[in-house]
């Protein structure tokens, strides 16, 4: 996931200011949004930290909420394909399946965007932006909710469980790591994954034979 | 939980002005906190939230940070004297029987203290009374991951994880409730706390006999 110490040459194309184009503002934006609060930066906090003119980053973004726009959507894109192709009932495969799918598939999606997810999942609706990323994490929420009833309908899932709130623990278990996640650290995507479905699916204690 | 609607005397001593007191400053400074931001809240707001001058908040708290330090503290101190009693080797009970019941005695403090347990959640670690306040959570989690760590040793849960993986998405599931949980809201505390045992420790895999 990390192309950290590539020595490859990139496009020159986004490259024309290097460090200085609309990805790099947006990059430091988020990281700065994620560090001080959104509320707390300003556009003029952004361009002290990028080393640049105010006039300068308003020739690449209109704005503070553009920003946050253009984060949000990023995280919401992500993760609304992988619950639509989740929600997709192909031939052949269980809601039991598809559930633990959309649960690896969202670990990979958090490891790789964490600065925006992280961004996403602590909004709370003080601005329509916020309002309308609010409303898209809601439809996610819901289709993940069904997507557990119908594993609980199959017969795959136990059913002495609200799937509303078990798709919401089992969500809030996988997205806690934004919260830790480092890419240096102790754990890396694929044992985190493993070990969530392990956790949420198989159970911690040891079951006997 | 609430006092709210009581007609019960309160004492006076904290009743000088009724609704004004520090306890009533601190709660409301914690809302303003958690809706805008602790950066992007000035004492300002909260005197305007209150309707009270910035002199007559003065009076009663020193400054923005102490209030913080309050809230943190509150927040720590419940969380603190909960793992403090699972941590406590008594004899009789095993270290799985402990680890269920700090699952459960978390959920029951994050609900009464939901304001300033979401507070804690979100700091950064942006000044001295921030760093002070991981440094206690990171106390915590190292307590939790030994409790599951002597779970895992005594037999009582499978070992083939991680238990400093274990415990960071265990409590990561127990914590994400302060991001949804509403007292009026579909389920209960002790609902919460037994799907989230038995997400964790049974898994919701229909097992076959």
């Amino acid at each position: 996931m990390t192309t950290t110490g590539s020595a490859a040459p990139t496009p020159a194309r986004r490259r024309g200011r290097p460090g200085h184009d609309q990805a790099a503002i947006l990059r430091t934006a988020v990281e700065l949004f994620n560090r001080k609060g959104y509320d707390a930066t300003s556009m003029g906090d952004l361009a002290k930290e990028l080393g640049l003119t105010k006039a300068a980053i308003y020739h690449h973004v209109t704005s503070k909420e553009q920003l946050l726009g253009e984060a949000l959507d990023d995280a919401l894109d992500e993760l609304t394909a992988v619950v639509d192709e989740a929600m997709r009932d192909r031939a052949g495969t269980t809601a039991y399946a598809r559930l633990r799918e959309v649960t690896r598939r969202s670990v990979e999606v958090l490891v790789a965007h964490q600065p925006s997810v992280t961004l996403l999942l602590r909004v709370r609706g003080n601005s329509a932006v916020e309002l309308a990323a609010l409303e898209r994490r809601r439809w996610l929420d819901d289709r993940l909710a069904e997507l557990v009833a119908a594993a609980v309908a199959e017969g795959s899932l136990r059913g002495d469980v609200p799937p509303a709130l078990v798709s919401r623990l089992l969500f809030g278990m996988v997205n806690s790591l934004v919260e830790w996640y480092r890419a240096d650290g102790m754990f890396d995507p694929v044992t985190i994954a493993d070990v969530i479905s392990l956790i949420a699916f198989d159970g911690l204690a040891r079951h006997e034979a």
